[in-house]
């Protein structure tokens, strides 16, 4: 058996570290340790439960920032995967365990990238910083936020932000994601009046009000996207009303539903227009909103550039620019004026039983996170 | 304290013994035995875990029964009581346990008119029964149901059929039902695809194609009614969808929901029209469908100007034609033929907490029932 590359050791290390959200399990000791001895300036930030650090190499001018997450997923049932969970295997050329695509193997990118670079450019332009959270995958409370506040207390500003999420979808680089979509959550609950099915004239049927509401409300197209987001979705996930009796006519109905949507719209806009379907119906309801992230766009500039030229010197293609799919902690640091991309491995297995990635997909990463730090602050 | 009368003495025998269904507890032993001391034919008839029983007075001619039930429904806490649900306490008039509304004390009152008018008309003409069961309020499959098939083998038809359930609605005897609406109940679910909210376009949310059809149904005008029947009504009663996770798209949607139907339809039109809409939607569903009563009617006839008659002569006030309401053990015996009417105390109490009646009323529910026998078989 061939010797490990420092990547893979450094990704088999973080994966034996049983960090299921808020745990961190060591991780960040780790890593800091990593970056110390190469020149960083690390800084522990606990939150609540929650373990998070800030790293910086370099004194002054630009930030380009690595942002991640040590923790990982719960495993489900140990007994579903081929291998133990927490045991990192190497197997037909494909690393696998909790963790391994999201975003262990891209931490261990990171640290190995800027080893090399700050090898051979030891007193490069700007600054390099990670920001690393323990609770990415859980409430997101005590993590990045907190690291974000934090920072513009000590009037830091993240010029560029690389946040190593999964993000492709066949071989790794494939796609990057240069923005996401702002996700807005709501419960609403529609009243009506309790009675017997016998006697529907002493009751109000919450479910008959609010069909042909919530019907408006699937149907509503509410914008059509840009060329950088697809059109705004709404998505009710859950619906429940009834007592269980099938005589009884329920007082209530609690519809859950969840907004994706693109920078023509904002969360204020999309309260007030389903308020106004809502009211046109005139239903008697309550609604809780919940916004877990407004949308953020990095359309061009020098992040996405330095990622496509880096992408390209590794696999010879070009790479697409997609701000499709789930939330990421991206969302946190857009807002602060950072340019934001993420960029990892193939996400096809993430939060599933037997969590994979191409072992060599990790080596090809660091190469790429390599090649972006020297187009920018070589 | 005075003397109880028979009827009441008899209604608090009956009370205390905890026949929740589908127990009876040996009320419909003590009914027996006063049939018998009078001359009447009693035969015990258990099926499954339900006893029954069938009794006549007379040898031939039409027949004029009694129906009803011995069995009760739970109490729910006894602590939230006043007295104690099997405890029978007459308090400023009022009767108070289980069962006294729905229907021991219309059970006491049939027994006591039966034992004055066959005093009085030992040789009457036609048959007086009573069919008993003690599985009315439960799933009402070992109960009435049976007893009908039973008589159908032995060449029985009953004639006039009086049951006793409450149908009353602010003083004895204001209210009888005639007839009673159709019941047909249904389980239906809409399959989609499940899928992650920030993918809609992988998956089908089934919350989404099912409520502009749902809309519809719920709106849809299924007939007028018509002089004995108010309009046909369509109630959901109970909906699920979703996994209780805010970014999953659900696989499928259920929905239990139940008609209430005139004569003016069929169950076979009923579920032809639902399916037409289902389909005109183009839903990928499954519908379950369950009929627990035909409608019945007695619009006109000796019984129920009988029972006008003797209801004028106790209270002195004209009585009230009715179909609403649930449903009843009549839907089982109306199908055989029978002119069914029932006439039992004021309802506003049973299946609740503190179940009672005026004592009174049931002093002039037997001199009604009385009447009856008297201008049917004197
Ligand atoms: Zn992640
Ligand atoms: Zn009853």
């Amino acid at each position: 058996m061939t010797a490990l590359s420092p990547t893979l050791q450094l990704a088999c290390e973080l994966i034996e570290r049983p960090s299921v959200t808020p745990a961190d399990a060591d991780c960040q000791a780790i890593m800091m340790a990593r970056l110390e001895k190469i020149g960083f300036q690390c800084q522990s930030l606990r939150f609540g439960d929650v373990d998070n650090f800030w790293a910086v190499h370099g004194s002054s001018g630009p930030i380009f920032c690595f942002a991640g997450h040590t923790d990982v997923v719960p495993t489900g049932p140990a007994a579903k995967w081929q291998t133990q969970p927490f045991e990192a295997v190497i197997q037909d050329g494909m690393l696998r365990g909790r963790g391994a695509a999201d975003m262990k193997g891209s931490l261990a990118a990171m640290i190995t990238a800027c080893e090399n670079f700050v090898a051979a450019h030891p007193n490069h332009s700007g600054r390099i910083a990670f920001l690393i959270t323990s609770d990415e995958e859980g409430p997101a409370i005590n993590g990045t936020v907190k690291v974000v506040e934090w920072l513009e207390h000590q009037n830091e500003k993240i010029t560029w932000c690389l946040v190593g999420e999964p993000s492709s979808t066949d071989t790794v680089g494939d796609v990057i994601k240069n923005g996401r979509r702002g996700s807005l959550g709501a419960v609403l609950t529609v009243r009506g009046v309790q009675g017997h099915v016998a006697y529907p004239h002493l009751a109000k049927n919450p479910i008959h009000l609010a069909a042909p509401a919530l019907a408006e409300l699937a149907n509503e197209v509410w914008d059509e996207g840009n060329d950088f987001f697809p059109a705004t979705s709404f998505q009710i996930s859950n619906i429940n009303g009834g007592t269980g009796a099938t005589n009884v006519i329920p007082g209530e109905l609690e519809v859950v539903f969840n907004f994706r949507f693109s920078t023509e719209l904002t969360a204020d806009i999309l309260k007030a227009r389903t308020q106004a379907i809502l009211d046109a119906h005139q239903l008697d309801y309550s609604i809780e909103w919940n916004l877990s992230g407004q949308p953020f766009l990095t359309a061009e500039g020098p992040l996405v550039e330095a990622a496509q030229l880096a992408i390209k010197a590794v696999t010879g293609s070009d790479t697409i620019l997609s701000t499709a799919g789930g939330t990421s902690d991206g969302r946190f640091i857009a807002p602060t004026g950072a340019q934001v991309v993420e960029l990892g491995p193939v996400n096809a297995t993430i939060h599933k039983v037997d969590e994979c990635v191409k072992a060599e997909d990790l080596d090809k990463l660091s190469l790429m996170y390599e090649g972006m730090l020297k187009e920018l602050l070589a």
